[in-house]
């Protein structure tokens, strides 16, 4: 039974892990009769949005704290995961990807990225391990593996950023999948299209497939 | 296309909608080919509870506004929910049906329901339209619809508590429905039993489709 690693970054598309995307590729590795667990960075969220205006909030999260909402209590402290106890790693989209997990959505192509994210990513990648990203998440994965190919999906401004960090883009449709077989990273687009929770549930299956043909 | 009307209670098992049976349920209904709307309270969460610790914080937040985290910001004001807009009403579990759409984590079988989501269920039920609960959420069902008959799994205490509100409870497995053709009314018990998401998926699936059933 192979064993995934998911980062989340909070709970809520606009300042944290894609509720969406993380659940449904927690159901994907179940259903690939497979199973996971779940890390989130130890650190205050970029900000609070308060997501039925879409407007920032006064209110102060922690990244940890709110990411066990996702895993009914069950998740660890990022800094705890080591690539040696995983088959495979993957990071959900949302933009907590893109604020908490790194400055993508501050800084663009000059982001940086979360310090223990990238001795993750750099660990699974070095034990030639998989590494899945979805939705935004791939620039993260642009920014740490010299030209690695990804895809956000088809959006011209995101897929600048990543040429613009050394890696290549896909541009890619609803529920399919990038893959890099060369450095073992597959992304897919989820919510970077127009899309129902049940394409994001084909996006995640096959995601997970992708990850499991390349072990 | 049969359209579903879900309400949520917050984001997050310990003081709102379970969040894995809220996205379950999504993506069955669309699996079945209908679609969803969804509704929340425009109120106060009875309380917020750190999902790392499980211990109350001292933070408050808005039923509907957390209730959006789900929702991507697609979720409405409860008081303009109208049974005539849909075909099937559903619940899903969490503390929030207990703590924000009820009373019943406070006083048990002395419960008050929420008087939005009371005459929201008793439009369905006067309109001859199904109503589905998953986990802790047919107690509420159990308080308005008299001598219904629910599931919340096997837990005794909360049977008795059901008997005791004058309904009547079904002991189930994971992923079973009890169903009273006679109200109907489709119950599932979710997280009221040890459970995986894929666990959680199969008994949401089970539900919509016995509720599709009686429509």
């Amino acid at each position: 039974m192979k064993k995934f690693a998911i980062i989340l970054s909070g709970c809520g598309v606009y300042d944290g892990s894609e509720i969406h995307e993380s659940t449904m590729a927690m159901l994907a590795i179940k259903k690939h009769g497979c199973d996971y667990e779940l890390f989130a960075p130890e650190k205050m969220q970029y900000d609070v949005i308060n997501h039925l205006t879409g407007q920032p909030s006064d209110e102060n999260r922690n990244v940890l704290v709110e990411a066990a909402r996702i895993g009914r209590g069950e998740v660890k402290d990022l800094k705890n995961l080591k690539a040696s106890d995983f088959d495979i790693l993957l990071i959900p989209g949302g933009f907590g990807a893109a604020k908490n997990l790194s400055t993508y959505a501050i800084d663009g192509a000059n982001m940086q990225v979360d310090k223990e994210l990238e001795r993750v990513i750099l660990e699974f990648n070095n034990a030639k391990k998989p590494i899945g990203a979805m939705c935004i998440a791939p620039v993260i994965i642009a920014k740490v593996i010299p030209g690695v190919l990804v895809t956000i999906g088809q959006d011209l401004k995101t897929a600048e950023d990543i040429k613009a960090l050394g890696a290549n883009h896909k541009n890619t449709n609803k529920a399919e999948i990038a893959i890099d077989e060369k450095n073992k990273v597959a992304t897919t687009p989820c919510y970077m299209l127009s899309s129902t929770i049940a394409d994001i549930y084909d996006g995640a299956y096959n995601l997970i497939s992708s990850l499991l043909n390349m072990v």
